[in-house]
């Protein structure tokens, strides 16, 4: 019999590796993508690490900075089931990795088992001698003076052992201690991949982004506005409390068959053009448009900017027009159409003649590539460290992820915010490959039902590992039904929610704080006279604009850290189903921020809503013991209590449609006290 | 800036790869491990696969019979939402495997717009010009018969561009058909990982066990029974109608520090020792117990078994008692004392010293690998094909995955049960690392929601992939609490559940059908005189035996297809908790068995089932219009009309407490018919 089977090797470096490491959390899709979090955070690590029979097994959490760091080690400690936990906090921008190591360790199997033996009043000289013999053989592997300290025990654990009368009680922590730093690792399991996380600046995480177009920030009349004039709605943009300026593209204009007002086909000789259709005489992507100022212009503008705390973010639109300096050098990188003429964009039965996509299939890709990503490099080297890609969905995914990969390189603080307005898979997939925030289906989402759905998908599945949504009420592009048609309150409604669900968001301004609500057409969402194709001016001082209401919102995410994460969150049933409520909750300090919102932006809407103690999180401080929360309205002023269950809320959207409180822990009663 | 930036090149072959493949179905821990099926199964796999743009992609899921073979392609096709499926059917027991291809098809991206802009009305002149320059691209890739027809549509397509009276309508089919013969695949992109299934023969899924110890078979006195006893025993174990017969170890017993009745740990001289103590002078593992008789003895033994068509199981138990031969040859495998003896088992403050356990992190890891697998290949050598394997999650894991891959290279219909009572991580590891099935936790899962969502774990999760419960409600170790206390009605309430619940189940008789229900104390579950260190003699003939309960419930999993598969499985709610009621369809033929059982073997209960007509699953014939079931108690006999909402059931433990209904699909009303 023996002589039919072949002697077949196992793999002689895993065969007595008896620990196995499987569900290691966060993951993202077997550690081809890597997770994000931002420089500060500390990162949570979880694992089912077991192994055969019942011995005690050691975990331990590896982490690096990037891929040549060397290794640190934290130990990982049991959540029952098999499951271990572990984390540490992450120091710097950049690429961090980690993974997981353990071993069955027979020093920490021998102390449990002794001490059982001990218990059950069995003899355990033998159990001591072996205790020597596994210190003895630690020596080797410690430091001089660990060693040292090891002999010592050794010599004391044998005397133990020739002695029948035992020391009381467990044994000291020292050896435990000294042994826990030469463990025996010889068939150590290493988890089989090596995990990355993204680390990005903080604004990746939590922002208000403001976006207006340069050429209309003249205010009154109709001149085509320049850098200055921008520079002039900076103090504008600040007060109202944003982080960001974002920028549609600020580069030359194609002339041919350039789209006249309201997306017309046949423009007039004023027409300014689309900002999107880009690259004309004067240059492409790297160039400026002249009507604007210079690339000095430009400099000075995001200079004072950033001496105002205002990041730039510039758009990156991959799309040529007609005129740009690419079709003529680099005809290769377009499409051609039979009659040798370049195909221009087009989803049938839809044609945008004044737009040619580019080709990633083109077998000229490499030096395409290099080109693309040099767009970023020059813009970067003119200090930007903020783009927002337009429809990225349509172009070659290989490209985007070895894009920021190059960028991240040069820049691991530069921020790229995704514009996929497209099916979730690909949306996420995006994330996946490293755009650091996204547009979402936020704009589209109205009620309670839908706006709880998506916020659970984004906070509770593994979504949250690496999509960070970057909410918007409005885009040039967006102009949603529910503004169209709800008023002020709507407008008021959709910044609160958008402020208040996600960490990041976004408005188009002036027309957001303006109210502007009307469509090119009825069931169209595009604006009428929209920015995109006219100079508008705007009347920044009205007393109805939205701007202090803004500023309000604004101050209120800023002075509480709960509101500057996008989960977790918590929402709290209401039987008024127009009435949303959701806190969410500071992880360091435990500040909890609720918010109630009345959805509906035409009627006044009252209801309870239902607010166990538990469900708000007070984190800090003692658990309740029923009492009442201190509940002050952020927005409104005033100051409530509130009881454990069922509160009373009554919402009117001529008022305000919303109140965003701060909860403070619940008031102590009598019987809190210590010498009640 | 150029001049700063180098030049990287990303990698060549994955550049213009536009498709993007992921979410893929089944596939467990990134493809680490196989998932299982049967013989003649049909493997339905799933993936998001998505291209950026608007072109259309062609998506094929790809098989072999083993990593040597050669791919066959099979057509994947849209389910909504990026999701695509496709399926094949598993020709042969042995490893298949799986992956993904897909590729951003320019033709049927082609095809689908000049459909869009012929319905426009546009001039399609260029576009039939591009679909000819496609066509003429298509010939080098394509067999000379598909070439020489692409000529010719080739020369249509420009005969057409060049005529302004178009063929009305779409294309036809041929040309989309010769050209799916012949794709552009240069960019196509194959997913990341070979996924393997691992195919077993049918009895991995299906089959009935009986587990009884030859020692006992005599039937009268405490002689010590043969395999000649044993295979007198087979017509009642096949007339029951079980599948397959489990003999306990049936090697040497060692006789040092042997164990006696009770599991005392004084025997005496008459004493037979526990079958799991395995080795002594006559030998080990591969030796047969003398008062068992002859290896020849157990041969024919084996074959009056598979005369009955009955495989025999046998169980693997590696440890050894101190007499088993390898304690002398090889006192390496096993761990040494610091006095130099070697240490029994124990689990402080628990010591089980007449058995040694074996040492995996030995230096001679490899030999003893080899002998361990060189047990199983002489039962192997000697027919067996079935092995129950005792306590493998005390052994070390990385050897397991090994041995299995041996044996099944060996025979792949060989079929590994595993004996794991232990944490569910760890259950569930073993059967991903290969073992066919697996003891469960359901001996101890009594109530409604127990069950229920005992069942939805193994059923609904990823679980069902690769773990094949195999339900006992006892075993040797096992008497339940509920078997117990409950009388004759709990048997029948456990085997009707072990039977209906899960495709593979097995009793330990004849204490089962016999319903032995004594404890050797209060509160333990081990059987008073248990088998394990005693000689029993059981009166077969008793006339209150389940014998005929037995076997009538096997003769309906045998007739019934929708019992031959764990899952999928559909509870059906009752306004009675004692009452649990589900369904399962067959696959194929689409017939329903309905399962109702009162678990309190105590008292009647009674209560509504509810039956929707959807939740039945009727899936052949045509859509219920709600008119009634025909159900047939295929165990008290007795057929009823029910209706597809709630229906009242009744069930007298005293009597049968257990529905086993047969469910035809619904009756037709008149308005079903044509003429109506």
């Amino acid at each position: 019999m023996e002589g039919t089977s072949p002697r077949i090797r196992p793999r002689r470096d895993l065969a007595r590796r008896r620990v196995q490491i499987e569900g290691v959390v966060p993951e993202v899709d077997a550690g081809r993508f890597a997770v994000k979090r931002v420089v500060g955070d500390e990162l949570r690590v979880e694992a089912d690490v077991f192994a055969d029979g019942h011995d005690l097994i050691a975990v331990r959490l590896l982490h690096r900075p990037g891929a040549e760091g060397s290794w640190e080690e934290v130990a990982m400690h049991p959540l029952g089931n098999d499951r271990w936990a572990g984390s540490f906090v992450l120091p710097r921008v950049g690429e961090h990795r980690y993974t997981i190591t353990a071993w069955v360790d027979p020093f920490l199997t021998w102390v449990r088992d002794l001490s059982k033996w001990i218990e059950a009043g069995e003899d355990v000289s033998l159990e001591l001698l072996e205790g020597a013999l596994l210190v003895a053989g630690a020596r080797d592997r410690a430091t001089a003076e660990v060693s040292g300290r090891l002999v010592e025990w050794e010599d004391r654990l044998r005397r133990w052992a020739a002695d029948p009368d035992l020391p009381e009680g467990p044994l000291p922590d020292e050896l435990t201690h000294l042994m826990s730093l030469a463990p025996d690792r010889r068939f150590e399991t290493r988890y089989g991949r090596e995990l990355r996380v993204r680390v990005d600046r903080e604004l990746a995480r939590f922002g208000a982004w403001y976006e207006f177009f340069p050429r209309s920030a003249v205010g009154e009349g109709d001149r085509h506005g320049t850098f200055a004039d921008a520079r002039e709605m900076l103090t504008y943009v600040r007060e109202m409390g944003f982080d960001v300026v974002y920028l549609p593209p600020i580069h030359p204009i194609g002339s041919t068959r350039r789209k006249g007002p309201n997306n017309r086909t046949i423009s007039e000789s004023g027409d300014p053009g689309s900002p999107w259709a880009i690259g004309a005489s004067e240059g492409g992507h790297t160039a400026v448009h002249p009507a604007l100022g210079t690339l000095a212009d430009f400099r000075t503008f995001r200079e004072a900017a950033e001496a105002q705390a205002l990041d730039v973010a510039l758009d990156v639109a991959f799309q040529c027009s007609p005129d740009h300096p690419w079709v003529k050098d680099h005809p290769e990188w377009f499409r051609h159409r039979a009659d040798g003429s370049i195909r221009h964009a087009e989803n049938p039965p839809k044609k945008y003649e004044d737009i040619f996509p580019i080709d990633f299939e083109t077998e000229d890709w490499e030096a395409l590539w290099v080109a693309l990503r040099d767009v970023f490099t020059f813009w970067m080297d003119e200090g930007v460290r903020i783009f927002r890609v337009d429809n990225p969905h349509t172009k070659a995914l290989p490209f985007w992820e070895w894009l920021i990969g190059e960028l991240k390189r040069r820049d691991p603080g530069v921020i790229l915010l995704s514009e996929a307005f497209t099916r979730p898979r690909m949306m996420y997939r995006l994330a996946k490959l490293g755009f650091s925030q996204s547009y979402t289906y936020f704009a589209w989402r109205n009620t309670r039902e839908e706006l709880e759905s998506y916020m659970n998908e984004l906070t509770r599945t593994e979504v949250r590992e690496y999509f960070r949504p970057n909410f918007w009420p409005n885009t040039p592009d967006i102009l949603t039904e529910y503004l169209q048609t709800g008023g002020r309150p709507a407008f008021m409604v959709r910044l609160v929610l958008a402020a208040t669900l996600s960490s990041s968001y976004g408005i188009y301004g002036p027309p957001f704080e303006l109210m502007e609500a009307s469509p090119r057409e009825p069931g169209s969402e595009e604006y009428l006279h929209s920015e995109k194709y006219e100079v508008r001016s705007w009347d920044l001082a009205r007393p109805d604009s939205l701007r202090p209401f803004i500023a309000q919102v604004n101050r209120i995410r800023r002075e509480n850290a709960a509101l500057q994460r996008t989960g977790p969150i918590r929402f709290h049933p209401s039987d008024n189903e127009r009435i949303i409520a959701y806190s969410k909750t500071d992880p360091e300090e435990g500040g909890v921020i609720l918010t109630v919102v009345n959805l509906d932006p035409h009627h006044k809407q009252s209801g309870w809503v239902d607010l166990e103690s538990e469900a708000l999180d007070l984190s800090v401080g003692k658990p309740s013991s029923g009492g009442l929360h201190s509940v002050e309205d952020l927005l409104a002023g005033g100051h409530y209590m509130w009881e454990p269950g069922r509160n009373f809320v009554r919402l009117d959207p001529s008022v305000s449609p919303a109140h965003i409180f701060r909860v403070s822990g619940p008031g102590r009663a009598e019987s809190d006290f210590e010498y009640f």
